[in-house]
């Protein structure tokens, strides 16, 4: 990365302090235990598209800004699911996108597309109206060498583990293809993560289907509970053959519960019967976080736990485009009671971890901190989507580290798709964790050197250790 | 304003570059686009009253902190509805003020207060018990002059647009009489706001009265749901005649709620017949903010929505001086649910403008950030009343900024009573939100040129856009 | 305590300003109104056990925090329940301690232990693997000498009174001993705290043997629930006599509600019988705020309340070691409906003085702050429990000074049961305080001799007015 003070506090004394603690992060690998980037990327090894199919149509980021202020999902080529027409030109969408630039200024879009600009591409000219073709031009023309290709990048990035992630009913055909290229499996640079959100939750769409296409990958029979919870073990092992170190569950809140046996399988039959009310899909999600909790601590696979966002909040978004474009909205967030029941079932049992993130900053100090500070289970994970900015870094760290410490957070998380962006990400913070810690030395609260050992760890030691990928 | 470093960071760097944006904000004129203003005080243009009955008598921040420390309203000069005795000698309660003062310390009140003294009357004495009577009779000499009259101090003041805000049964006489000496109507220079809240609210005292005045000012019937929509209809094209571009919705709640035709009719019929319970009164404001929703779509108004305080709190200094003397508490607001029938109905519609106010900080990242910056519809009005300080500011900017950029919020709102008081506010906020670019600027997060024009855009140009003052 | 910069900002003219206010605050008297010391430490004046008995073993937030990471308190020397073995060697638990004293980086844990190490044992070594046993033994030898012994530390401390806390059952044996040396009583230096929870909690394991012990102590009949009312009120006037100004009440909720007296005889009736039902539990313990409220007005003792934490979270860590060992999580807590029939029934009572604790930061500038801005009665104590650190004492001034001003909080309160850490507490919060009054004067907010003032207001004279300890 560059040379820059970028994100260091203005006082000189500071701003030297957090230069030189930066300095015992800045080139360590980089450690990615959870992101969305699309695995094919990297065992198909092709081109990237054009720029604004790179950096614009599936970041939605930025066109969930940029409709914000009126620009359509659609003027930006974001595809329709009604086949209504929706821009193709990539120079349009790039236009677009330039011509609205200023919308971004202060957020992290705006930081993690300049630094892709700058220290990927090389272009150091600002991005605007007048510049917008000369930049496509440029990006265009880069994309087309070699040393820009998917897994030239990844070396240039210096990743030296990336984890994607994938439902249970994924054949992970991908990841077969980068452990046959020597590029996946366990230990290997790129692997999966098993994210069983969608056969959790029965009022996810399709779930039935899904089911079915369970029992026809596992050649299990899925009509019981006791089946079901076999082949979701069984893909359990299918995942961690393809290097997985952790599960991810993304539900709409951080319920917990431990249902009987009997229910259990009764809740799963009115289920598959379409017969089940909305208590029973809470109730079963709540309940397969605890039967997920105990398949870790069989096989070790990490549980990271991502609830409190409303899917589909803005409903017109959604009908037109579909999940995951943009309209998705936090809601508060309880974690005291609702992780209660998982936690006294099996809160002191060494052998889980689970790693908790959150949308709702009002938890940190409140209820957070404070669980990671005394549970050996539960760890807290870095600032999640709308917070994985340089003030929403900040604002972790100050309020978490004086309940919980350094060493009961799990490392930075990226967390996207953009895989270009990923070194601007790390990089943003372990700048923002050495301001942070160049306060704590200013500030006569820690000695220089342990602040320098704690950077290193924040940025690498750490999340190798917390999600087991130190085996 | 003065050529002070106030609010400014310390460092010298950021501190020069703070001076260097406030420069560019400083001297636009003001957008005053929501406050309570008593149009009279223009439209009759009188002399103000002592110093006392300018200044703290009718602050109900003022009269609030002297409570909270035991000095009774009726001290301060505040009526008593039972007719009980109260303070009348302005010089008396000056005394008191001043004698306390150092309550106020770290206080916007007293920043404001100072403001004013400074800046308004030129008083340079710091306020005091020993300096009380130089004090109060420096400034009831000022008072007496007509370069203090209200519309000299407006034009002083650099004052581009101020709104009132008046509820539909208001007959907007003193907006009539502005208008007719040239100051007033469409395009004016003081222009209304629409607050329905005591139309749309079965529990305000008087509800049916004021129905039935709603009926006589407009001469329609208001005996019927439909009759009560055309009256309001009529009344909103009266505020729209006397320049009013907004309308303000204070309700307990953000909850909104879309009644068939039917049920509407049936809620309000209730509601006439006096046997709505409290469940009706909540569906029926949740209701009549999607009916004004709908009217602003037809009749351009921009809707404000000021949720989440819970009026008379404190029941003992209700009962002594009534409403609006300081004993409302904020509650906890969600918006996340609450709003979502009002965006699914109309939230992709780009004619309707909504600006969402909190006294609830909790959702600045977890709510309101995400909804602006994804509903082209909403933007988020500044800090609110307890939170219109320079912390509050400041705390503002940095929770949203990174996720609604600058370009969804709605420039500052005074949201003031205190007429002289209006410079002052405005220029805190400039100084504010200059310190908040200075530091993206010296943290290497935006160029000087941006921020410079980011910082006219908040003092100026975005407000003037945002509440279609443009016109 | 030392002449370091420690928590001062880094820019070098704020840093001036707050050693400079600081110096105003630095050496007054320690007021500590609310505490957990054992008053058998100061009534026998035994020297201190060993060095892990005296700093590892009892402190919670120690032991929590290496819990967390798997170090169990049995290891640390915390006694089991069922008599299952636990580490005595001292020196053992020591070493683990400084085995992974690195988890401790940027905790308040870390700067009160090196606080204590530093301040009152004189020691310059850096704690770590390497000096673990240098510092047990230098702790060791100090702790043999009479200087060393509490009321020598007490005298050297600067204390000018310290709260112990009591349950109305206590015989205050150890208050009544110090009374005889002149060290206790009305105006004494150790006083004591009226803390009546396990009182009015049917929930509290051992409740009804509790209220026959009352019976036997006061010699007052409490079958019934006036008997009860008037055998509390005996107790009051004993906690009184051993100098108690205050009540301390550390509910789960702030619930406050008036029963009228057959409902609270048949509710308390219902306790005794044993067929109270968890809403009478909780109807109970509200309804006992008000009764405690109404006591104070007549006697006088200030009311502290406490809510919002629930206990014993972590069952296998209560299951294994009881109470008060770090397994207590807090939850979400509302004062704004909660209070609201306490402050209708007394809160304009000028006789009543209430301080508001909290866990739950989210309230301080929607509930808390506004509440105290506005009652009379209503004060906020100081950042609590998870709270009381530099970063969460920064965030307290900054979020409620602007709508309570200085004047509405209630000084800093150390609530530690860890005697020798009692001075570096304070020093932390007067530093916090003088750099959050710095950052005021810096931006001009405030001159600086008042900042001075307040500095001095906050440490000592502010404490001392509110915990009425003038009398």
């Amino acid at each position: 990365m560059s040379p820059s003070d970028r994100l260091f506090p203005a006082d000189p004394a500071q701003r030297a302090i957090a230069r030189e603690l930066y300095g015992h992060a800045r080139d360590l690998p980089i450690i990615s235990p959870h992101g969305h980037v699309d695995p094919a990327i990297l065992a198909d090894d092709l081109p990237f598209p054009d720029p604004a199919r790179l950096i614009v149509v599936p970041d939605h980021y930025i066109t969930r800004m940029l409709l914000s202020q009126g620009i359509r999902p659609a003027q930006l080529g974001v595809a329709t699911l009604d086949g209504s027409p929706y821009e193709t030109d990539g120079r349009a969408i790039w236009r677009r996108l330039a011509e609205h630039w200023y919308l971004f200024r202060g957020t992290p879009s705006r930081a993690w597309t300049e630094g892709v600009l700058t220290e990927v591409f090389g272009i150091d000219v600002p991005l605007g109206p007048a510049t917008a073709d000369e930049i496509y031009d440029a990006i265009a023309e880069r994309l087309s060498r070699p040393e820009f290709r998917p897994r030239a990048l990844f070396n240039r990035f210096n990743i030296e583990v990336l984890a994607t992630t994938e439902s249970p009913v994924d054949d992970l055909r991908h990841h077969a293809n980068l452990a046959a290229d020597g590029w996946g499996g366990p230990g290997g640079r790129v692997i999966t993560t098993y994210r069983p959100d969608n056969m959790a939750d029965f009022e996810w769409p399709g779930w039935r289907t899904r089911i079915a296409e369970l029992a026809t990958l596992t050649g299990i029979d899925t009509s019981t509970f006791t089946g079901f919870l076999s082949a979701l073990r069984s893909r359990r092992e299918a995942f961690i053959a393809a290097g997985a170190v952790s599960s991810d569950h993304g539900h709409p809140t951080a319920r917990t519960l431990v249902l009987s046996a009997p229910e259990a399988a009764a809740c799963y039959a009115r289920g598959l019967a379409g017969t089940a009310d909305a208590a029973d899909a809470e109730a079963f999600r709540a309940h397969m976080l605890v039967e997920f909790a105990r398949m870790s601590i069989e096989d070790g696979l990490v549980m990271q736990l991502h609830p409190g966002s409303m899917r589909n909040h803005y409903q017109a978004l959604y009908a037109r485009h579909g999940r995951d474009v943009g309209g998705d909205i936090p809601a508060p967030t309880n974690y005291v009671d609702a992780l209660r029941p998982l936690l006294d079932a099996h809160g002191d049992d060494p052998r889980l971890r689970v790693v908790l993130f959150t949308l709702d900053e009002s938890g940190y100090t409140r209820e957070l901190a404070p669980l990671a500070g005394a549970y050996p289970t539960l760890y807290l994970g870095a600032p999640w989507w709308f917070l994985d900015s340089p003030d929403g870094l900040r604002r972790f760290r100050e309020a978490v580290t004086e309940t919980a410490g350094f060493y009961n957070t799990a490392g930075f998380i990226d967390d996207t798709r953009a895989f270009c962006s990923i070194p601007v990400r790390h990089d943003i913070a372990r700048r923002a964790d050495a301001a942070h810690l160049a306060r704590l030395v200013a500030e006569e609260r820690l000695p220089l050197g342990e602040a320098a050992e704690t950077a290193a760890d924040l940025a690498y030691h750490l999340p190798k250790r917390v999600f087991r990928l130190e085996r």
